[in-house]
């Protein structure tokens, strides 16, 4: 029911992904009429592998966590995550309230051992068509040292599914040692004594986007500004394109021949396009679309979550956590 | 003597500005051979508006502040920043070792009644072509509330320059009253009560170019991060240009016709072309130039220091501190 679309968008989204995996089973949690009124729009009521779970309760875009909290019974977004609670779902993809999905996550599904807080994580585009994960993007705008060390540790498993021993890097204002806040230079620390994470040490911002790091750790308030001021500079680009070429019809074709590729990585920078990011930590899987992805986008989120699911991120964190941590104490 | 390039770029740019200002007069602090050796260069051995001041010492760019504090007697910078609270310059520009100038002028110059750190600020080009302020960009790792307020108040001086009332925002991860953290929350209240600046509440990374605020304020660690960003991003899409036509040379000069305006706003993206950012808060004017700034960008940084002692900037922030503070307190 998410996002700002809701039905029009998850539950085409969700066919998509099913022809896209044909071991996938979708629970669509919220309003039947809805759901079976877009379902029968793409002659697709009987769906042998789609099961309506029909909730009566809707969580608003603008409730604040502490209320959805308390009014949450009901609604589609905690009948989804308890299906992951109680094993009947592997995981749960929303596109609704953030803040709301954050603090039901963790009431109902609760942090693997060893996690302070889930984080916010997503797959940014680099210059050499890698992706490097940054993390946190928002959920915990104020952290400790432990806490980001936590983050570094499950960035790390994520982005092992891709390569052996991920680069890990902290985030930034300078990249000699005597610079950054104490929380980052406390970090650093535990992460240097850290056998089991390769770090690299800092990056600072000009480097987001380079490639050099396969993940990428700060505060959510830091992780946050950071991503939305890339789409800040994007618009900027976009805008300055459009103005360019406005004036003149032959200019705006050429520039289509010229940049079709571009384009596609100006979009890139959007968030409605690298869709899906995951919140890490939980003993379950959930992933976070962005609330104006299309139906691609939401496609993709859903793809996120298949992916997690083949890989076992929870328990891999665990087991990561534990040993990293036995190492620090004993 | 500062910066990558040395008297090299210092001094033709020094020409430069005694061009455009014919007010101007400047005095080159530093290794008096390598200084003449420039001017020589320039048949400008005895131009009447040049005074050379010989210093024996350079501080290093990878000085550490305290360091540089002891070690300071007879550098270039010290002598500068001397000249300057003695009240034989009315301002000191240098492109040397940022954190050095920021210790150094806070030890020499002092800050001005009510500011406990002085800041480091810049203007960002906007998509509907004015600027922003941006402050703090690095000066500040750490900030409280009252020193993001005092940020904010010497950010609306500057910007009352170009207009009135400027409109100042803080930047945080959303624009709802109950978002971010704690520091941006308790600054918000303060600058909500002050009567004498414009505040326009929260705005977050992706309008730091939109032109919505002519004052944005956050603490140094995630200004830089930001601004780096930026670099990061601008950079990304340059690459990308880059790699659409390097395939083949007629689309290279269709790029070039179709889009210098564009490849110019990259490129204004990049700090050493916004360039001379302002130490504000102390008692006297300190312009930072960017470490690899050219002629051209150095000029610049010479250009606002000129702007800022026609305008009174350091007294205009002191009598506007002395309103606010009165305000709050009484």
């Amino acid at each position: 029911m998410g996002g700002d679309f809701g039905p029009q968008v998850t539950v085409p989204a969700s066919v998509q992904a099913l022809l896209q995996f044909p071991e996938l089973k979708v629970m669509l949690f919220g309003d039947q009429t809805l759901i079976t009124s877009q379902l029968s729009l793409l002659n697709q009521t009987n769906h042998p592998r789609i099961k309506i779970v029909h909730c009566d309760n809707v969580i608003a875009n603008d409730t604040r966590p502490s209320q959805a909290l308390r009014h949450s019974q009901g609604s589609s977004m905690r009948a989804a995550l308890e299906a992951v609670s109680e094993g009947q779902a592997d995981a749960c993809i929303s596109a609704g309230n953030t803040g709301a999905l954050m603090a039901l996550s963790r009431y109902i599904l609760k942090q693997l051992p060893g996690v302070d807080r889930p984080a916010l994580v997503s797959a940014i585009p680099t210059q050499n068509e890698t992706k490097t994960w940054l993390l946190d993007l928002g959920a915990n705008v104020s952290c400790d040292a432990d806490t980001l060390f936590q983050f570094a540790v499950m960035g790390a498993v994520l982005a092992e599914q891709g390569k052996a021993a991920p680069r890990v890097a902290l985030l930034n204002i300078g990249e000699e040692e005597i610079k950054g806040n104490d929380l980052v230079k406390r970090c650093a620390e535990m992460l240097a004594d850290a056998k089991e994470i390769n770090y690299i040490g800092y990056l600072e911002g000009d480097q987001l986007y380079s490639g050099k790091a396969d993940v990428i750790v700060c505060d959510g308030f830091v992780g946050n500004v950071s991503l939305k001021t890339s789409e800040g500079v994007a618009n900027l680009f976009i805008n300055n394109i459009r103005k360019a070429i406005s004036d003149n019809p032959f200019k705006r074709l050429v520039a289509k021949w010229l940049f079709r590729d571009l384009f596609e990585s100006l979009r890139q920078l959007n968030p409605d396009q690298y869709n899906g990011a995951s919140l890490l930590g939980l003993r379950g899987i959930v992933v976070k679309s962005h609330g104006s992805a299309d139906i691609a986008a939401f496609t993709n989120a859903i793809g996120e979550a298949v992916c997690e699911v083949k890989r076992q991120i929870p328990i891999k964190i665990s087991d990561r956590l534990e040993q990293v941590l036995l190492e620090r104490h004993y």
